[in-house]
């Protein structure tokens, strides 16, 4: 083996806070397979002798010719990104501790409402529902580092060009086995009020799109097929905020990276009852 | 060029119903470097010259030497996963409209209250509020395909062995930037009952574990440090929940891949409006 009996430098790893090691090679320009091949293993020795446990290397997209090598020593990919891939290894006996990757994909569905009391529907060119002649909510997918609530008045505004404000989250419902076979994915159904009224829709993704009263878009014959009982559960909730009788959970707090959602009630009463709480356990 | 002039096998893709292409190599156990070159080479032509749009290409672990040859065709990462890479092409002018990878972590937070009104409260081994002499409620990572509300349940027996029920979500708060940089995280506040009392904590992940006052919990000085606002709004929906003045959502519908959260009025009232939505239209 090469580099036997020679100083060979080890990769540079930067220590976790869980007594792992983290090789960032993202800034690194370029690496023959036969020196990363080297110094992995010397690395992996050092490591193993200092008891890490998990260690992590990433690779850009630059040095994919490296990948293999990685694999070949036992590593597993943990995840990727378009311009890179991380690799994990777990130096102790099993069961490893290394934190999953992400697990789901957030859509939102946009249940918009005009000053009229009507709601926009839009009918897609592709997807599930295409050709089944049914209405459905503006729906969408939250970007990278996108808010639920700011993803909802994208997608609206992409979709039919209508500007709204976001007012709350009405319901979520979970699905597994959703997206790429294994990842989950949780809808959000998001109440917006429409401050436009003009629909232009896009093209490429819209058949169609229209004002629709609420209580038509309920009782389309596609909610009342087998199979399809979510889908009706999700029209009642909107029907009944269409007529007072529902609340669900406002933007509470809410900062370029954190947002938070509760009961409109405790929202406005929040202050208060920190005040009485304080109160409560000094008196 | 190899295998000018000669026929040369395509790889084996599936058509989606967005236009593209998948070639699934799941299963192929091994393919040499120069096969899966010149194959690559002859399928992107005759993709492109039929229209497609976006290829992707599911590699296996044991097929990682193939990574980079896609790669410098023009292919970047799209996810990975502990057992395989998955790459994509987009041959169009851009932009690609291919889907996003998963993109949130799910963690969860157990407000767990026992018969005499206390919560159940641990101080963790590592992490964020180590040393910090925290007391914080129990939390965790949703597993691949698991539920929020059975999250919430197996992370409170694992660090305490204490039993509980789900009751209902108080509130969620989403995170950007929180995992792997760019990743977000949405912790949902769960409230649960506990059916037992004695706790056994989790020796490994846990350092303390114990049942506290709720006001006395609400009252920590961590929570009126600057910066630690949100901590204090969640543990002030904690304490109006205790007294009953706070209510959330409940599982509304639940199946082995679905689950439907929403307020627990309407839950009750669901059949009955669905009923009198029928009757308004067909007036």
């Amino acid at each position: 083996m090469e580099g036997e009996g020679q100083q060979i430098s080890l990769l540079d790893g930067v220590e976790d806070r869980f007594g792992g090691i983290v090789v960032n090679l993202m800034e690194v320009e370029s690496m023959t397979v036969d020196d990363f091949d080297a110094k992995l293993d010397a690395s992996l020795k050092a490591w193993k002798d200092q008891g890490k446990k998990g260690i992590w290397i990433k690779l850009p997209r630059e040095l994919s010719s490296l990948v293999d090598t990685a694999i070949k020593k036992g590593f597993t990919y943990h995840h990727a990104e378009n311009e890179y891939v991380m690799l994990t290894s777990w130096l102790p006996q099993p069961p490893s501790t290394l934190p999953c990757n992400a697990s789901h994909r957030i859509g939102i569905g946009a249940f918009v409402l005009n000053k009229n009391g009507e709601m926009l529907v839009v009918q897609e060119n592709s997807g599930y529902f295409r050709e089944k002649n049914v209405w459905k909510v503006p729906t969408g997918t939250i970007k990278e580092g996108e808010s639920i609530w700011a993803g909802a008045v994208r997608e609206v505004k992409e979709e039919t060009d209508i500007d709204a404000e976001f007012v709350e989250v009405l319901a979520f419902m979970e699905s597994h086995q959703a997206v790429w076979q294994r990842k989950s994915d949780i809808f959000f159904v998001c109440e917006l009020e429409a401050s436009t009224f003009e629909i232009k829709k896009q093209d490429s993704e819209i058949y169609a799109a229209k004002w629709m009263l609420v209580e038509e878009y309920v009782n389309q014959p596609f909610h009342n097929k087998e199979g399809n009982e979510m889908f009706k559960l999700i029209a009642n909730i909107c029907l009944k905020k269409s007529r007072d009788k529902y609340t669900g959970f406002v933007l509470t707090k809410d900062s370029p990276k954190k947002s938070l959602y509760c009961r409109v009630d405790h929202a406005n009463l929040l202050n208060e009852t920190a005040d009485q709480a304080s109160t409560s356990l000094s008196d």
